[in-house]
């Protein structure tokens, strides 16, 4: 019997991926779906489409509907909000300190801690200085999670993940994507992706 | 005291309009808001974002994903979904004749025929057979109707709808706007446009 679970796949530098992050937990407990959380790099996947950039930094009319919307967004659900200078910032740290936290047990806690960062305190996520204090927050061995972070094996499993969302049809972030293969994008579809995961596990059971 | 209203913009060709304009008359009187239908062309606003073709033409996993969240939509909702061939058809004609319409009365329920054509029913919108049809079956006199399509004032009214579009910085479609100047992108933002409308009916009373 397979349960039902979810896998989460976001970029730390993406915008709509910080309510997604902070909801997830919270809304997959309530419908008894697991929740993976995979963190990519968007950049290569934007770079094959032509793009050196966030798209928002291409189309301006859509980056200002899409602060004024992140912003109403947030507002409607609580969540304190900044819009992050510079735009996009590197998250190729945060996710690589991610997939080391994602084995070790802190890993959901230090990405919610690094979305806050950025969206909701405007702290650059690309300095190791801050990656350094949320993971002194957590607890955890600094030095040893950032060496580890900067390993081969590290950087090759997010090399991996980046290209295993590329080939899944990943074009954006978040995305949401069930046991049976059925893909969702964007924060607006997180709810009805863990009713499609729910019900997929309930049939494959 | 002014009445709670929302301006209401979309291209007939554009995919989530479709479920937009189909929700949208049943939603505005629960919530007792006014609705303007404003049809205007998204082509010339994609043109100067350089792109001579609908988005998803252009990048093709999003594009798959658009067609997929569509079907889902439409299911979820009870709506009948084709997807059209080609993809996009010239929405000129049948922007022009709706502006006739709106005029007349009958410019909703065109609007509403011509989505179902084109989206349940996979008949080509860009042809004034189907155009004809439509008008028919509203009992309007199809022959004046289309002659004033084509009129230089309805003309000059759909090129001046499009520049005003643009200049409120709209950009994709479904878009929705409030009296106070707030503005939302997309069918998943229509329950949010239509509070927001409300509410600033109300503050301004």
């Amino acid at each position: 019997m397979a349960p039902p679970y979810l896998d989460f796949w976001f970029d730390f530098a993406s915008t709509y991926s910080y309510p997604a992050v902070m909801r997830i937990a919270a809304l997959a407990l309530r419908e008894a779906v697991a929740v993976n959380f995979r963190p990519f790099l968007l950049g290569p996947i934007f770079k094959m489409q032509g793009w050196n950039t966030s798209p928002f930094n291409l189309f301006p009319a859509k980056a200002r509907n899409m602060w004024r919307d992140l912003e109403r967004t947030c507002a409607e659900l609580g969540l304190a909000f900044q819009r992050p200078e510079p735009f996009p910032q590197s998250s190729v740290l945060a996710a690589r300190v991610a997939l080391v936290g994602l084995g070790e047990g802190w890993g959901e806690d230090f990405c919610r801690a690094v979305f806050n960062a950025e969206f909701a305190q405007g702290r650059r996520i690309d300095e190791t200085e801050t990656i350094g204090a949320i993971l002194s927050g957590l607890s955890v061995d600094t030095a040893a999670v950032l060496a580890a972070a900067q390993g081969t094996a590290i950087k090759d499993k997010l090399r991996a993940q980046t290209a295993e969302a590329q080939a899944l049809d990943i074009f954006g972030a978040p995305s949401f994507r069930t046991a049976d293969g059925e893909l969702f994008w964007g924060n607006d579809r997180l709810e009805t992706a863990l009713a499609w995961a729910k019900r997929a596990g309930q049939s494959a059971a």
